[in-house]
C-alpha cells in the first residue's frame, strides 16, 4: 500500500520513519503546509516523496494518516473527501477521537480513529524519532459501520511500527485521555502559571529542582496541539479538572490533620506504585 | 571534625556517603531507630560506626546532622540538648525550616538550618547514593544570633558534598519550597487520587503513559516525610494550593475559549522553557 501522511510533526514524522524502516509501505508520500518541515521529513527518512497538495497526496495514497492538530482535520477531511481513491482508508493520530470521527462521517470517508499513547514535550519534525511509538499502546476507535478490513489495516500499521493496538469506543477514549493526559497537562500548566507569576519567582526558580521539572514537564508541550485538544474535548476535561480542584481544596483544609494526610499519601503512593509495576515496559525519557 | 548523622534514610545516607568519600570528617557516626537501616548504612559506607543511642552519638559528634522526618526533630533536639559537646553545632536536612529553627532555639543548641534541594521519589537507605547531592542547591538558614563559624561549618559541609550553598531566611525558604516542592507533590498526589479512584481506572491505567508517569512521580514519595512537611508548613502551603485550585477552575471555565487557551499555553511553555534554560546543570534521573 501507498501511505500518505498529512502533517509532518513529532508524531506524523515518527510514524513515517518507523513504517519506512519496517518496510510496511510501498511508498510514503507526505504533505505539510510548511515546506521546510516537509523537506526535513524527506531528509530524515520519514517520507519517500513530497506531495504538492492534499489532492496530489490523495491521488496516490491507499491509506491516509492525518497527523495535524485535531481542529485542522475538519477542513482537511472536507478537502480530501472528493479526491480520495474510492478504496482509500483514512486514519488519524489525534488525541481526541469523537470530533474527528464525526467530521469523517459527515463527509463520508472510510475512517478509523487512531491514537498512539506516545509523545514528548518537544514538538515538530526535528524532534521525531524512529522509536517514539515502539511499545506504546495504540488506541483504535471504529464506528459500527466501519469495514473490518479498514480496521485491520490500521491495526497492521500500529503493529508494524512496534505499537500495541487497543480497541476502544471514541467517547470512552476521550474521557480516558482527558484523565491521564489532558488534565495532567493542564495541572502541569497551572502549576507553571501560579509559580512563575509570583513576585518571588526569581528566588523560587533558583531552588526549583527535579521534582518541579518533572511535574511541569508537560507544560512545555505544543500549545496549538493542546488548544485543539481542549476545544474538542472540553466536555470530558471540565468535570475532571473541577474534581481535581476540589481535591486540592480538600487537601488545603486537611493540612493539619495527621491521620488524613497519612491515609491520603499512603493511598496515592500504593496506587501509583501498583500502576507502575504493571507498566515495566516504559522506556525512560 | 566528627560528624554524627541521626536518621539514615535517602538524604542522610547520601550525605554520609558523600562526606566520607570526600574525606570531610575524621569519623562519621550514625544513629537510626531502625537497627537494620543503621547496619545497612555502615555496610554501604555512609557511616564509620553505629551509635547505640543519641547520647552515644552526641558524646562524639562535633557536627550533628538531623536527617529524620521533620516532626521527629523536636524530640531529638530535646534529647540531644543536655548531652551535646558544648562546642557542637547542629544542622538538619529537612524540607521545612521555621519549625525546626524554633525547636532548636527553645532547647538552646547552636543550630544552622540546611536543606539540599535534591531527592527522589524513592526513600530509605537502600535508595541513597554517593552523588545524590552533587550539583544541588543547598539552602542554609541562620538566625541573627547564629555564630558565623557555625554557619561556615555547614557551608563547608554543603560544598564538600558537591552542593551549592545558598543563604535564605527560614520563612522565605518555607514559602519557596511550598511553591516548588510541596504543592507540586500535593498536585501529583491529588491527580493520582482522582484518577485511580475513578471506576474507569482499569481502562485508564492501561493507556496512561510517560506523561502521567512523570506528572505523578512525586506521589510515590515517602508519606511520613510529606505528612511532616504539611504539618510544619501548612501556613505557606494552603494559600498556594488554593491558588492552584482557582487556576484549574478558571481553566475549566475557559476550555472553549481559543484565544484564552493559546495565551495560557504559550505563556506556560515560554516560562518553563526559560527556567529550564537556566538550569542546564540538572542531571537526568
Amino acid at each position: 500500500v501507498n501511505v500518505g501522511i498529512v502533517g509532518l510533526g513529532l508524531i506524523g514524522g515518527s510514524l513515517g520513519m518507523a513504517l519506512r524502516a519496517a518496510g510496511l509501505a510501498t511508498r510514503v508520500v507526505g504533505f505539510d503546509r510548511s515546506p521546510a518541515d516537509l523537506a526535513l521529513a524527506q531528509q530524515r527518512g520519514a517520507i519517500d516523496h513530497q506531495a504538492s497538495s492534499l489532492a496530489d497526496l490523495a491521488a496516490e495514497a491507499d491509506l491516509v494518516v492525518l497527523a495535524t492538530p485535531v481542529l485542522a482535520m475538519q477542513g482537511i477531511l472536507r478537502e480530501l473527501a472528493p479526491v480520495l481513491k474510492p478504496s482509500a482508508v483514512v486514519t488519524d493520530l489525534a488525541s481526541t477521537k469523537a470530533a474527528v470521527t464525526g467530521w469523517a462521517a459527515e463527509v463520508g470517508v472510510t475512517f478509523v480513529g487512531g491514537h498512539p499513547m506516545a509523545g514528548s514535550e518537544k514538538s515538530g519534525m526535528a524532534a521525531a524519532g524512529l522509536n517514539l511509538l515502539r511499545g506504546a499502546v495504540y488506541i483504535i476507535t471504529a464506528s459500527p459501520g466501519t469495514p473490518a478490513e479498514a480496521i485491520a489495516q490500521v491495526e497492521r500499521l500500529a503493529r508494524g511500527v512496534g505499537a500495541r493496538p487497543l480497541r476502544m469506543d471514541a467517547v470512552d477514549h476521550d474521557r480516558a485521555v482527558a484523565a491521564v493526559s489532558h488534565v495532567p497537562f493542564l495541572a502541569s500548566t497551572a502549576l507553571v502559571r501560579t509559580t512563575t507569576h509570583d513576585p518571588a519567582w526569581d528566588v523560587w526558580g533558583e531552588i526549583a529542582a527535579t521534582g518541579y521539572r518533572d511535574v511541569t514537564r508537560l507544560a512545555s508541550g505544543d500549545p496549538a496541539m493542546y488548544r485543539d485538544i481542549c476545544l474538542t474535548n472540553a466536555a470530558a476535561i471540565a468535570p475532571l479538572l473541577r474534581g481535581l480542584a476540589r481535591q486540592l481544596d480538600e487537601m488545603a483544609d486537611g493540612l493539619e490533620d495527621r491521620p488524613y494526610l497519612e491515609g491520603l499519601f499512603q493511598d496515592a503512593r500504593e496506587r501509583r506504585d501498583a500502576w507502575l509495576q504493571g507498566h515495566t515496559s516504559f522506556r525512560l525519557p
